[in-house]
């Protein structure tokens, strides 16, 4: 079967290997199901040390489920979630926040994906009209769906601006690891010191199988959570295995090491793209991704050795993704088929 | 950590080691995520061997995600589903296929789980009634929840009164391998040829680590279904690895052989306890559950050395659940350890 | 166009003169719309007179309206609402509830309409429970959809077990004019000295054109209410015609004079078809309905002169309503033309 | 109480005396409730004079009520409602269609409320894309929400646009008859022969004390319409008294005469305020809304005379409606007040 490593996205590789190790471990004998067994309290321990004793942590199946279970835990339907108009949650999951949580969100134009306080303000002038849905959660994705990373500063700005409206701040942390390793900060740098009420915690794309969690920075939110993770179906019965993939991750500095590495893949490549003429990169490299300008015909021909996306067909502006297992070759040699497609052979060589 | 095998759930058990190597097969290379991938089509293949080349197959992450998708996409809300009391989908999903489909259970007692189509009938008197939910599916469980098998013939009684009132038939099959298993017949047998129109079918509890499937056996009703799957938050990003747990099952005889091994401990421990005294065997052992009842003192003794539910708190009847991995010394070791414990020695020996 | 008075519901009758008279008097001038008017401040002022000064009061389009507004605004997705198998809110509404406030109803059977205390206990075994609803509502109608009546020592005792163990308790007060005037209690007794936490109040079964109220005893729980009544498109724009009618209703005693009226016509027909051979009263007459069984070929000839609704095909149980503009006159001919159906004369010339 | 006339919207206006008319006589006797009578029957049948003997006709109680249950009839949750940015649908109700329907609205900046074909276009992208919601539905207010009016032209180019893709066109008609009385077109033109599959039309704004109703010009949209809108608790009980008012405005031409009416004095507004200083009309005016730039200190000295709405706090533009009572000393009346208001006399004598 296929074995090609591809730029599509960071969910297109595997597991890790010391993952899979881990799966393999926690499969001796039973465990009680449902979260109630010893690998789901020794994962819960380790969140706890990334993320403050007071942390509540819930782990579910995927990444589009964390975020409509902390959503739907902390609103209620007449509220508004305001994110970002390329939000994760505005454009790729299917509607899933407003079936479940019956929520509006008011999705905003950004350059680079990450929201400002100014743009949220407007939004509260009709706070109290029965008429208007009513804005209660700011969302926003660390690092963004455009590869760009809020600082810690921005993070603590939208926190306080938050709590001074009565709203909370919820972070689509699907590649929270890859934002913290580009800021060189903690997890509770990144979150609860913030001023982050819920998060939505990213496991798969950083060489899991599947699993993520949702947790809780200020617990008093998580109070009912137990029955809406259920309720959502998104809670896996032999649990055991979700906890022993984020051991893996967390009990030493695996997440790290996997974000550090599929963002110096992207930079590398980011360097290596700048060399080649035609191509343009258009967001500053952050995270994993690198996002260029590359002529249409240049991308069918790069297709055939490579599967990424086409992110804005308007403009033909691709998005490269890396992920914890590209290689400093296939950066190399994906260089190299796009100088060859788009006809310059300038950048090939120096790669 | 716990290694002991216990009565509880046969979710409770782990990975059978036939799924754990796919699993590690699977994790090579890249694979395009969401289902475009090639375990993802061999896994739709062997299905559709079982179940008719018309199936239209969708993975999901859990058995309440099957049910609650299932439903969803074939009601509208002001439809019921009418299903036993007893059903998983109106007892333990806490309310998902109300929240998610907006549906109304229409719940009928019964003494094992089973539906009869006498019990449907009766809720069609109103049918058309603006005032009242329009019953659309009909339910059941099987094997049931109380370890009960439909018969081929009871099931196709079921279709055929469906079809003739406009109804869908669906099959809860979370263990529909242990009821196959005991009736010696092939899912095409128990689903397609019986007239079932849409089936979840379990792979947690036949010895895979997560995973379930939503299998059409009607294509039509599949139309919008990846929509709602995604909506529902039941789309595994990296599928292939859902995909190659039930090819595991499905390629030759596992998923038939775990089932066949789960029920045959299930009537060595009915047999067993069947000679204890104090102890009363009181429903069919027909799949992998042995549900008796036994004094509440003995509960608590026995309790100490294996986990396992009270089912009726009323009458101290209890459920015990032999999984793929229960073992002949662990069924003994229980019986003696209940025949102790009821204060009877009788039973010790012989079994 | 159609004159005839019948006995088919109490919403069959029209709109009394003294309200229609009031909505002709609020016909005058422009007045704020959503209720930032007048007319719905006065009449919130009468509502506050007969509940207590706490009373949140806000009025909706319609009963169904009123009931899931209500029980919206105190539940989450993951609680149930206990109610009698012959509710309204679980027979009538089309799923309704569900629908919209996402729970799920645990309706228990009953032998007249009433909720008993000793019923709901062991819905409670599963508190906490995470694959469980949670009770979190108890919702009785009174009258009760037989036409029985809740005594306040019933009502007190479930809102006692209510508040012992965290829920709520709501009134279905579609008829509660016709409770109170069986009971010769005032509102204020029947519900906030009751311990009621929020109350649907009918007024368009008591000489309404439309519109109901929602009532919460207890204030804190309506604090989102007005969000919830806009999303659920129960908000009338117009509402002073709303607030008009339930000004002319309580004001002084048209409600009350209502509603004896009806309950006497019914103790009336009850006692006139006492008297007529082949008809046996079914259920106590303590409101404005009168339930009784009727041969089955009487039913058909009853009908061509009055309209009705068989209750209970099965036993051809009828229900006979009766409403604020019923006569005397009304009630003798349906008896005669009963007794004539009956084939007996000898109930005729007594009534 | 209040008798004065005021600006803010033409739901602020009561009854026309020719409705309440009709409601005094529809006040006899019982009929059988939720539409089963005379009265209904007989408004259904102007209806279909009005948009063809095709229609399908159902009361609800109001704007939003018809909206919710018009888009929920036709749509998926997994479905995107494509609308202007000022749809009333997107601002005013409170997040309701996303709640009831479950779908995620896609809406879309425009100059003037109206939609253009070539904005919808690039929403069709992801057709088919499983994480994507799949537009299905067009809806657009006539007249819009800024007072302007899609030619017929514009409607036939979206409805042939939607057919083309599979979409639906619905029409949020609250003012219909306002943009009919502009167009001198009637309702089948605009409508019906437009390609328009379902449409809110509204009675309420157009001199109904309640209701509105929701046609189905594509019959076979409307086949599980009722219980949509019994599950949506927008049934009136009392159908008769929605049916009579419906009634009186179509049955002879009130319906155009109050919109012509209206219409006629929101241009003499308009030329009454097009002659006073500082006041700058800023949309056309093709109903009866008059939208104006003010100065911030004039707002609230002609406030303390005319109630009214500030449209846009940022500009200080603001929004008067006319409706079908306003008059011509109403009119002048208030732009004498804005132009005392703005400190110049130069158009006080003119009006």
């Amino acid at each position: 079967m296929q074995v090609k490593r591809g730029f599509a996205s960071d969910n297109n590789a595997g597991v890790h290997p010391s993952v899979m190790d881990a799966l393999l471990s926690a499969n001796r004998g039973h465990a009680v199901a449902y979260g109630d067994d010893a690998y789901t309290e020794a994962a819960v321990r380790l969140f706890r040390g990334h993320f403050g004793e007071r942390a509540e942590v819930f782990f579910v199946f995927g990444g589009t489920g964390a975020n409509v279970t902390a959503l739907a835990a902390v609103t209620r339907p007449h509220h508004a979630v305001v994110c970002a108009e390329t939000a994760h949650i505005n454009v790729d999951e299917c509607g899933a926040p407003e079936r479940f949580a019956g929520c509006k969100l008011a999705a905003l134009p950004t350059p680079d994906g990450k929201l400002r306080v100014e743009q949220i303000e407007p939004l509260l002038a009709h706070s109290g009209d029965q008429h208007r849905v009513q804005p209660r959660v700011i969302s926003v994705s660390q690092a963004t769906e455009l590869g760009t990373v809020y600082a810690v500063e921005e993070l603590r700005g939208l926190a306080e601006f938050a709590r001074a409206r009565g709203m909370l701040l919820h972070v689509d942390g699907a590649r929270l690891a890859n934002a913290a390793a580009h800021l060189g900060a903690g997890f509770r740098e990144l979150t609860t010191e913030a001023g982050v009420d819920v998060l939505s915690f990213g496991g798969t794309k950083n060489g899991m199988m599947y699993g993520e969690a949702v947790v809780f920075l200020e617990p008093r939110l998580a109070e009912d959570f137990k029955f809406v993770r259920k309720q959502a179906a998104q809670l896996p019965s032999k649990m055991r295995f979700v906890a022993a993939q984020f051991t893996a991750l967390l009990a030493e500095d695996l997440w790290l090491r996997n974000a550090e590495h599929s963002n110096r893949m992207a930079r590398a490549l980011a360097a290596g793209l700048a060399r080649v003429p035609r191509i343009k990169i258009t967001r500053p490299v952050e995270s994993n991704a690198v996002f260029a300008l590359m002529p249409r015909e240049a991308v069918a021909r790069v297709r055939e050795r490579f599967f990424f996306y086409v992110w804005d067909e308007q403009t033909s502006e691709v998005r490269l993704m890396c992920s914890f297992d590209t290689t400093e070759d296939d950066v190399r040699e994906l260089v190299n088929v796009i100088a060859e497609a788009v006809g310059g052979n300038e950048g090939k060589d120096e790669v």
